[in-house]
C-alpha cells in the first residue's frame, strides 16, 4: 500500500477502505508516513469529507493507537462530558461534582488551555497545591473512593491525535468535521468511558461559528459513539457570549465554588442542570431527566456537590482552606472597570474577544511555552441582555501587567450596546440523541 | 505572514496575491516553509484553482529561484520547443536540427524520463560519447558556431521547481492545471529562450487524459507566457498511441536519424513539420508556415538537417560513426515478436502500456536510481488503422532481461484488434496561439 495512492483516491472523491485508512494511523504514529502525505491527506479530507464508516474507522484506529484506559475496575456506568471549548468554561469544576453526588462516576481526563480558550487542568491549578498528574490506578483508586478525579491526559493516550493535531494547526485543516469529530472521540473513547455527553459550543468564541455545522459535527460525533457501543449524546450550547461571569482561572475557580453554593450565574447554571440531568439518566441512576434535574437541585441546596468538590480537591493534594475561604486566592495587581459610555441594552458581548483578551492579561497562552497568571482575567458585570446607564461597569479587568491600554480597548469594542430591547441568551440550543 | 493563513486563504477560494505567493515560494525554497505546508497549500491550489494573475506569478517566483539563462549572447530569436511527455517522443532529436538547418537559434536544455515516459538526455546518451553536461557558456558557444544544442538542465535552475515537483509527485497534487503550467513554464522562461512552442500531448499515454483538459494546460502556458511578454504557441497532439515506431532509447534514435534521412513515420513526421512551421515563423525566418514547411522538407531531403544533428553529436563529444551507420548500435540479446492471434484492424496500441512495458523491459526508470538499459525497447509493426493478418507481428520486444512473459502478456494486451475499419490516428489535434 502506497500512502500517495490512498491520497489520491480521497482527492478523486473515493471512499478509503478500512485497512487503508488504519495503514495511513499506523504508519503515520511510526513516523513511516511524513508529515507531508499526512497534510496533503487532511486537506483531501477537508474537500471531499468522509462517510460515517470512514469516519467511526479513523476514530478507532486513533483511539488505539496508544493506550486505551480500561475503567472495569470501577464499578457502575462511567460518565464522562467533554466541550469543545469555550471562554469562561467553568463548566467541568461544577457539573463533576453536582453528578457525582448524584451517584454517578466521573473519572474524567482533561486539557489544558490553548489561544483564546482556557483549560480545566489550568484553572484547576489555581488551587495550590492541587495536582492533576495522576497514574490510572491513582485515578481509578480515587474514584472508587470518592466517585470523582479530574485529571490530566497521559502522555502515551492518542499519539495519533496529538501529532495530527499539530500538524492540522499548522496546515490550515482544523475546520473539518471528519477531522474534529474523530479527534474529540478518540480521546473520550480511549479514556475508557462508558458513556459520553458533548457539549459542543457554537458561536464566534467557538471552533463552531453557526448552528448548521455545530448540528453536523454533534451528529457525526453521536454517531460515532454509537457505532462503536458508547451511548453518546450532545448538547449544542451557546458560545457567543461567555459562559458566565468569570473569565479566567481563579477567577473561574471562584464562580464555581460560588455556584456549588447555589449562587451561580443563570446560564452556567442552566447548562449544568441540563447536561448534569442528561448524565444521570446515561448513567441509569434516574429514571428520566425531571427526577434527574431536581436530584441535583437537591445536591445543590443540601451542600453535597460543595462538599464532594472540597473532597476532591483534598484527594489530589489541593489546600481546602482555598476552597473553605476563596477570599485567600490571591488578587491581581491591576483592577480597572470599564464604564459603559451610552445608555442601553447589551447586544453582544463577544466571546472571542474577551477570550482572545483575557488571554493577553496573562490568563491564557498564546503558545505552548507561555506561563499563566492566575489571578488574571475579567469579570463581567453586564453580559447580552442587561440594561446599562451610561457609567455604569460593564465589566472588570484583573491583571498585573502594566501598559494594558490596548486590551482595554478591546474589551470595551467586545461589547454593543442597543437602544432596542435585547432578550437574554439562551445557553441551550439544542440536545443531539 | 503566516503560511498557514495563505493556506487558510486558498482553501476558502480567495484569491492570493503577488506578494504572498512570491512569500511562499522564496520561503519554501529556503526551507524555511516547511513540506507539510506546501503540500496543503498545493491540495488547496489542486481544489481550488488559480487565476491568471496567480499563476503567472507563481511562475515568475519560480523562474526567478534560482538561475536564469541569458542567451543574448546569441544573435537572433532563439526557439525552443517543450513536450508534456510521451512515449516514443524522439521529436527534438529530429525537430531541433531541421528548424537548426533553415537558420534558428536552438539552445535547448532537456530532462530526463522517468516512469512511462522516455527523456531526451537519456536517448542521447544512448550514442557513445555524447556528453549532455554542458556549462551555459559552452552551451552559448556550440549554438553561435553550429546552430544548435541540447544539454542538461544546470542543477541551478528554478530550484522552487525541483522541490515542489518531488513533494507533488508523492502527495496526489500532481494533476493540478495551475501547478503544471507554472513547473513547464518558469523551467522554459529560466532557461532563456525568446520564444516557446509547447507540444501538449493528450492521451492515455500523456499527462492529460482529455482534450479538454490538454486545452485548459494549452491555453494557460500560452497566457502565462504572453503576460510574461514571451511568443508562446501549443500544439495538442495524440498520446493515446506511441510516437512513431520505436519506443526504447537507442532505437528511437535509430528512428530519428532514418527521418532525418527522409524515412520517418508519417505521424512524427507531421510533428515536426507542423511544430517546425510553427518555430519559424515564431523565430521571425519564414513569413509564414507553408514558406516554414517547403523550408524544412528542403533541408530534410538535401541532407542539411541529418548534418546539423552530426554536427550537433560530433560538438558534444558523441561518436559520429554511430549516426553515420547506425547498425553499429549494440543490439539487445533477445528479440521476440509479438503474434496477432486476430485479423483485422488495429484499434488501440495504448501509449501507457507500451511505456510502462519498454521500461520494465530496462528501457526507463522506475525510480530516479535506475539504470537504463540502452538497446531495450520496443519496435511497433502495427499501429491504429493497421490492418493484420493472423500470425503478422504487432510489434517486435527487444530486452536483455529473461523472464519477460509477464510484460510481453501487457504488450500483447496492449493492442486491441477490430473487423471494422479504423483510421489511423491525427497526431495533431489542435494548435492554441
Amino acid at each position: 500500500m502506497r500512502m500517495v495512492d490512498l491520497i489520491c483516491k480521497k482527492r478523486d472523491g473515493h471512499e478509503l477502505t478500512d485497512e487503508e485508512i488504519r495503514f495511513w494511523i499506523s504508519e503515520y504514529v511510526k513516523d513511516s508516513v511524513p508529515d507531508y502525505q499526512s497534510s496533503a491527506m487532511n486537506m483531501a479530507i477537508l474537500f471531499r469529507g468522509m462517510n460515517k464508516r470512514e469516519i467511526a474507522t479513523l476514530t478507532d484506529a486513533m483511539e488505539h493507537s496508544g493506550t486505551v484506559i480500561d475503567l472495569s475496575a470501577i464499578e457502575g456506568i462511567k460518565v464522562d462530558k467533554h466541550s469543545t471549548g469555550g471562554v469562561g468554561d467553568k463548566t467541568t469544576l461544577v457539573l463533576a461534582p453536582m453528578v457525582a453526588a448524584v451517584g454517578a462516576k466521573v473519572a474524567k481526563m482533561s486539557g489544558r488551555g490553548l489561544g483564546h480558550t482556557g483549560g480545566t487542568l489550568d484553572k484547576l491549578e489555581s488551587i495550590p497545591g492541587l495536582s492533576i498528574s495522576k497514574s490510572e490506578q491513582e485515578m481509578i483508586n480515587q474514584v472508587n473512593k470518592i466517585g470523582l478525579a479530574v485529571i490530566g491526559q497521559t502522555r502515551s493516550l492518542v499519539p495519533a491525535d496529538k501529532k495530527l493535531y499539530a500538524l492540522r494547526d499548522v496546515t490550515g485543516t482544523v475546520e473539518s468535521i471528519p477531522l474534529i469529530a474523530s479527534s474529540v472521540m478518540s480521546k473520550k473513547l480511549a479514556s475508557g468511558t462508558d458513556a459520553i455527553l458533548l457539549d459542543v459550543t457554537v458561536g464566534n468564541g467557538a471552533f463552531m461559528k453557526n448552528l448548521e455545522t455545530a448540528r453536523e459535527l454533534s451528529k457525526t460525533m453521536v454517531e460515532i459513539g454509537k457505532s462503536l457501543n458508547r451511548d453518546t449524546k450532545a448538547i449544542i450550547s451557546d458560545m457567543n457570549e461567555p459562559l458566565g461571569l468569570a473569565v479566567g482561572n481563579s477567577l473561574e475557580v471562584k464562580e464555581a465554588i460560588m455556584s456549588l453554593h447555589g449562587n451561580g450565574p443563570d446560564d452556567l447554571m442552566e447548562l449544568c442542570y441540563s447536561a448534569g440531568s442528561i448524565m444521570l439518566t446515561q448513567a441509569k441512576l434516574c429514571k428520566n431527566r425531571d427526577e434527574a434535574r431536581k436530584k441535583l437541585e437537591e445536591v445543590i441546596k443540601n451542600g453535597e456537590a460543595f462538599n464532594k468538590f472540597l473532597l476532591m480537591v483534598k484527594e489530589q493534594g489541593g489546600d481546602i482552606s482555598y476552597i473553605e475561604h476563596p477570599e485567600k486566592f490571591e488578587i491581581s495587581k491591576n483592577i480597572i472597570e470599564i464604564k459603559s459610555k451610552q445608555s442601553g441594552y447589551v447586544k453582544k458581548c463577544e466571546a472571542l474577544d474577551i477570550g482572545v483578551s483575557a488571554m493577553k492579561l496573562g490568563a491564557g497562552r498564546e503558545t505552548i511555552e507561555d506561563i499563566i497568571d492566575m489571578s488574571a482575567g475579567i469579570i463581567l458585570n453586564k453580559k447580552v441582555g442587561s440594561y446599562v446607564n451610561i457609567g455604569d461597569t460593564l465589566c472588570t479587568v484583573y491583571t498585573n501587567k502594566d501598559n494594558v491600554d490596548d486590551v482595554l480597548k478591546d474589551i470595551e469594542n467586545a461589547y454593543e450596546i442597543t437602544k432596542e430591547k435585547i432578550e437574554p441568551i439562551k445557553v441551550i440550543k439544542e440536545v443531539i440523541e
